[in-house]
C-alpha cells in the first residue's frame, strides 16, 4: 500500500454519506484529478466505441465520463467519488462482450481498463500468471508461450480482455478439458465500490479460509467489485494437436456420441457440434476446403469436431485413430482428420460463428446451457418455437458442455421477446440456464428476472447490497434497470 | 415441490419475527413433529459422538437437540423453527472434519444427515452423480465404479460425507490433477435458514447466469445454507496406475522437483512430499516395506511421491520411466516404483498421517496453504518457530498444491496459540492462507479474525447476513463466537 496516494478532494468531506449535487463539470474535474486530464474524457471526446459492446440488442449509449485509470488506487478513488456523487459505473475491458454488460449509462462513468494492460508476471515455479485486467488473451498467449505454458481459456475472441473474461466467467471451446474462467482464476485484487482494495485467493489452487470472494466476483459482470489484478492458472502447453471432423446424418447421433467420447478417457480439449446450416455458412464465409464430398455434405444434419492434443506426436496419432474408429462405430458417415492449417482454419471459422451469424442478419445470439443429454430435445424444441414465431434458430455449440449457441432470426421485437422467453423457459425446465458463458448483462437480465426463482433473485440482490450498498456498480446489468 | 408438507405449528404464527420464548421441551416437541419422535434426540439419548468431530482442539459439547431429517422439506421446517426460536444450528455429515465445524452448541440443534444417505443417480450421459449430503465417499466410490466412472475428490478419509466435503471444500491428494470439491460440485439443492429451498447450478459444468451461489455455499462450513442434494462431476476411471517414491537428501530439492514434474505434462494425479520424521512414523505404524535401504533412508531429508494413471498400461509404464529419469536428474538419491499393494499401502498410510500424528501426541494439526515455491522457506520458518516455542513441527503435504500439513507439538496452550499465530502470519505474508482444505471451523476462526484484512472480514459478515439474518447457522464457526 506504499503506492497509495490521497487526493485533495475539491468537494469536501462526504463521510456523512449525504449526496452532494455537483454539476457534471465539477464531477468531471474531480475525476480528472484522479486519473489526469488526458485520461478523462467527456462529451464529444468520447468515441462511439465506448457506447457499446458486441451485444446485438443493447442500444449504444455514450456515457457522461470515460476514465482510464493506471492503478488500483486510482480505481478506488474513482469508485469512492462515484459512490459519493451517485454516479453509476460500468467497467470495460475490450468491449467484446455479447450481453451488453459493458454498455454504460447516459449519466454514468465508464472505467476503461485499456491502460492497465500489463502481464505483470509469468511465474513458472507456481504455474500462474499475474495480469492487469486490460491484458488481451492474445497478449497473454504470447507471454505464456515463451515459457512453454498456456492460459487455457479461449472464448473464441483473442482480443477479449482477461478482466472482461472474469466479469462474464467466459468459457469457450477448451472448457471441456480445462474448465471455464472460474476454474482458472486463482486470485484477484479487487476494488469495492466503497473504495477498499481487497486481495482474494492467490497463487494457490486451493483455499478453505472463509467465503470464496474470488468465485463470487467471477461472473458478477461488474456489479460487485472491479478486478484490478488477476492471478490465473497456467497449464503445460502441449505441442502436438490434431482435429477430427465427423459428419452425421442424424442430429441425435451426434449428441449420443459425446458421452461415449468423454467416457473413453481420451480427454479431447475440443468437442463441438456444428449444424449443417451453420457449417454451410462458415465454409462459404471463410472459404474453407474441408474435403467433405458434396454427397456426404448433402445428407449430413450436423458435424462433430473433436480435437486432441498430446506431448508426444506418436500417441496423438494413435489416439486420433482411436477417436476415428469410435466415431465410425457411433454412426459418423465419414471421418476427416484435419492437421495443421486446415484444422486451424476450421477452429477459427467456428470461433467466428458469431460474426457469421451477425453477417447473416441474425436478430439475436443466445448461449443457453442445458445438461448435455438434453441438447437434442432442447434444440428441436427451440427450432420449433422459432419456426412457430415465423423465424428460425440455427447454430453450433460446445457439445461436451451442453452449451448451445443459437442464432435467432425473428425480426419482430415483441415476437422475439416471447420466443426467447419460451426458449429460456424450456432450457430451465430441462435443468439448464439462460447463459453458459456470455452472461446476462443488460440484454438478458429481464428474462432472468421473469423466469428465475424469486427467492434466488432476492438472495442475489442482498448479496449485491452487501458489496455495493449505494447501488452504483453497473445498474441495469444482472438486475433489470430500476429493480436493484 | 409436490412432496412439500406443511406442519401444524404448535406455537402459532411467528411471521412478525418476534422471538417467542419456549421451553426446551416445547422446542423439542415442535422439532419432533417435523422429523418424527424417533428421529429427534434430547438429553441422555444424545450419544457422545454428536458432541465432536475430529478436531484436536474443539472441546466436545453435546447439543440440546439432534434431529435426523429425511427430506429437504424437513430440513426447511427445522430451519424455520430454529430461526423462529433463535436456536443455533450445526450441520453434521460423518463428523470427520478437522476444524470443529460440526461441533454443536450447548443450546443448539445438530442436524445430522445420516438418514439422507442415498446416491440418487449416477448419470452416465452427463457424467454426474446426484447424491444426498450423508452419502460417504466410500459409498459413492462403489456406485461410480460400477459405471466405470469416479468422483475424484479423495480427502483421505473415505468415511467422510459428500455434504461435509461441500462444507469445508475438501481437497485431498488428487487435487493436483482433478481439483478440489469446488471444482467438482456442479449444483446444489440448499436450504436457507429462512426455510426457502433453492436449486443452484445443475448437471452442467458452466453457467454464467447471475452470482454463483453453488460456489459461495461450498466452503462456507454450514454458516450460509445447508446442502440437501449435491450434483457432482464424474471422470472416466482410468484403470492403470503406478506410484514412484523418490528420497531426496535435501528438502529444497524435493520442492524444486515439483514444478519440473508439472511442466512435463505427464499429469500426475498425486504429487506429495513426506518429511523423514513423518515417513519413519507411518512406516513404523503401518508396518510398511518400501524397499528403501537403511543407508538411503538415513541420509534422506524428505520423499516425493508421484502417482500416474492411464487408460493404457503400456503408456503408464513409459511415463513412469520418464518420471523416474526426471526425478534422478532432479536430485533424487534413488527411485522406487511401487505397484499394486505396495503403492496402495503407501498412499493409505499417507492418508492416515493425521491419525499417526494424533497417536504420536500432536497438540494440533494444521493445513496451511502457500504458493508452491514458498513451501521450503515456509516449512523452515515454521520449524524454527516451533523449536523456539519449545516444540516441534513435522509433516507431509500436497506438494503440487502448496498445501502443508504440519503436526504441531507444543503442550502449553498459550505458547501454542502464539506459535500458530506466527505460523499463519508467516504463511499469509508469503501469499498463502490459514487453511487449504480443512476449513477454519471453530478452532481457527479466531486466528482468521486476528490476521485477515478487516475489510474482507466485514464483507464476509455482510454476505453471511444476506443469507442468515438471524445468525442461527453455526455461530462460532468462521466468525469467532459473539462476533457475527
Amino acid at each position: 500500500m506504499a503506492a497509495y496516494r490521497r487526493y485533495v478532494l475539491r468537494c469536501g468531506n462526504h463521510s456523512n454519506g449525504a449526496e452532494e449535487k455537483l454539476s457534471m463539470g465539477d464531477v468531471a474535474a474531480r475525476l480528472a484529478e484522479i486519473v489526469g486530464d488526458k485520461n478523462l474524457l467527456t462529451g464529444e471526446a468520447i468515441s462511439e466505441d465506448y457506447a457499446h459492446d458486441e451485444a446485438l440488442n443493447a442500444e449504444p449509449q455514450r456515457p457522461a465520463y470515460v476514465a482510464k485509470p493506471a492503478t488500483a488506487e486510482e480505481v478506488a478513488e474513482l469508485l469512492k467519488a462515484a459512490t459519493e456523487h451517485n454516479v453509476p459505473v460500468t467497467a470495460r475491458g475490450s468491449g467484446s462482450g455479447l450481453s451488453g454488460a459493458a454498455r454504460p449509462r447516459e449519466d454514468g462513468l465508464l472505467i476503461s481498463f485499456e491502460r492497465m494492460n500489463q502481464v505483470l508476471e509469468v511465474d513458472t515455479g507456481n504455474h500462474v500468471a499475474v495480469v492487469q485486467p486490460g491484458v488481451t488473451l492474445a497478449e497473454l498467449d504470447v507471454k505464456t508461450a515463451e515459457a512453454g505454458l498456456s492460459y487455457t481459456v479461449y472464448p473464441g475472441e483473442l482480443s477479449a480482455s482477461v478482466g472482461g473474461n472474469v466479469g462474464t466467467n467466459a468459457g469457450g471451446m477448451r472448457a471441456v478439458k480445462y474448465g471455464v474462467t472460474r476454474n482458472n482464476v486463482l486470485g484477484l485484487q479487487a476494488v469495492l465500490p466503497t473504495g477498499e482494495i481487497l486481495r482474494t485467493g492467490g497463487k494457490t489452487s486451493k483455499i478453505s479460509t472463509g467465503y470464496d470472494l474470488t468465485q463470487l466476483i467471477i461472473g458478477s459482470e461488474g456489479t460487485l467489485a472491479l478486478a484490478t489484478e488477476i492471478t490465473v492458472k497456467l497449464h503445460p502447453r502441449l505441442t502436438h494437436g490434431a482435429t477430427v471432423l465427423a459428419p452425421f446424418g442424424d442430429f441425435g447421433q451426434v449428441m449420443a456420441a459425446v458421452p461415449a467420447i468423454v467416457s473413453s478417457g481420451l480427454g479431447p480439449h475440443i468437442l463441438e457440434y456444428i449444424d449443417n446450416m451453420t457449417m454451410a455458412a462458415i465454409v462459404y464465409n471463410e472459404k474453407l476446403e474441408l474435403g467433405v464430398p458434396d454427397k456426404i455434405r448433402d445428407t449430413s444434419e450436423a458435424y462433430l469436431v473433436v480435437a486432441l492434443e498430446n506431448r508426444e506426436n506418436g500417441r496423438l496419432h494413435e489416439d486420433i485413430e482411436t477417436v476415428g474408429e469410435l466415431l465410425g462405430e457411433l454412426g459418423a458417415t465419414d471421418v476427416y482428420v484435419l492437421e495443421g492449417p486446415a484444422a486451424r482454419k476450421l477452429i477459427e471459422a467456428r470461433e467466428k460463428a458469431f460474426w457469421t451469424a451477425k453477417a447473416a442478419g441474425a436478430d439475436d445470439v443466445i448461449d443457453v446451457v442445458v445438461p448435455r443429454t438434453a441438447m437434442p430435445p432442447f434444440i428441436t424444441k427451440a427450432r420449433e418455437l422459432a419456426m412457430a414465431a415465423g423465424g428460425g434458430a440455427i447454430g453450433c455449440g460446445h457439445a461436451g458442455d451442453g452449451n448451445v449457441h443459437l442464432a435467432i432470426f425473428c425480426k419482430d421485437a415483441d415476437k422475439r421477446k416471447q420466443l426467447l422467453t419460451d426458449i429460456f423457459a424450456d432450457a430451465m425446465e430441462r435443468g439448464g440456464a439462460i447463459s453458459g458463458e456470455h452472461g446476462l448483462g443488460r440484454t438478458k437480465a429481464s428474462y432472468h428476472q421473469a423466469l428465475e426463482d424469486p427467492a434466488k433473485i432476492e438472495l442475489m440482490r442482498r448479496i449485491k447490497q452487501s458489496f455495493d450498498p449505494a447501488g452504483i456498480l453497473n445498474p441495469g446489468v444482472l438486475f433489470p434497470e430500476g429493480t436493484a
